[in-house]
């Protein structure tokens, strides 16, 4: 299992609804793929999102945002933390 | 207060004893900058570091990392968290 950051570009004015239903739309479908999304951050004004998950791979995490209809711009396996 | 996210490229190899030195050096130096440095995660192999903070302004968080020796590339309050 590793920790995973992914990064979204183009969500410039996404509301905390926004967030809150992507996300959800993450957990309704991480279970198959053995993934967890644990949190997410977004910054409206450059239209980034953050999202914090831990899973097998990149790839799995890849899969659920794709299902969830946001395909990640980025995944960094994040291997140190503090 | 504001919660960000901010983002250190360059940090290829980087090992968790270093992840935690430069996390402590701003620990050592956030108080007076009213910054609190939560979190903070590292990818080795594409040198990415991402640090989660509290605190008054970007510039404050941006302050502490400079005296801390390790200025960040980006920086981004992130309004909304789930």
């Amino acid at each position: 299992m590793g920790t995973y950051m992914d990064v979204h570009h183009g969500f410039e004015g996404i509301t905390g609804e926004q967030l809150r239903a992507a996300h959800q739309a993450d957990l309704d479908n991480e279970k198959k793929e053995g993934v967890h999304f644990e949190r997410a951050w977004a910054d409206p004004e450059s239209g980034t999102v953050y999202c914090l998950s831990t899973g097998p791979s990149k790839e799995a995490v890849q899969r659920v945002h794709e299902v969830a209809g946001h395909k990640a711009d980025e995944i960094h396996e994040v291997r140190i933390e503090v």
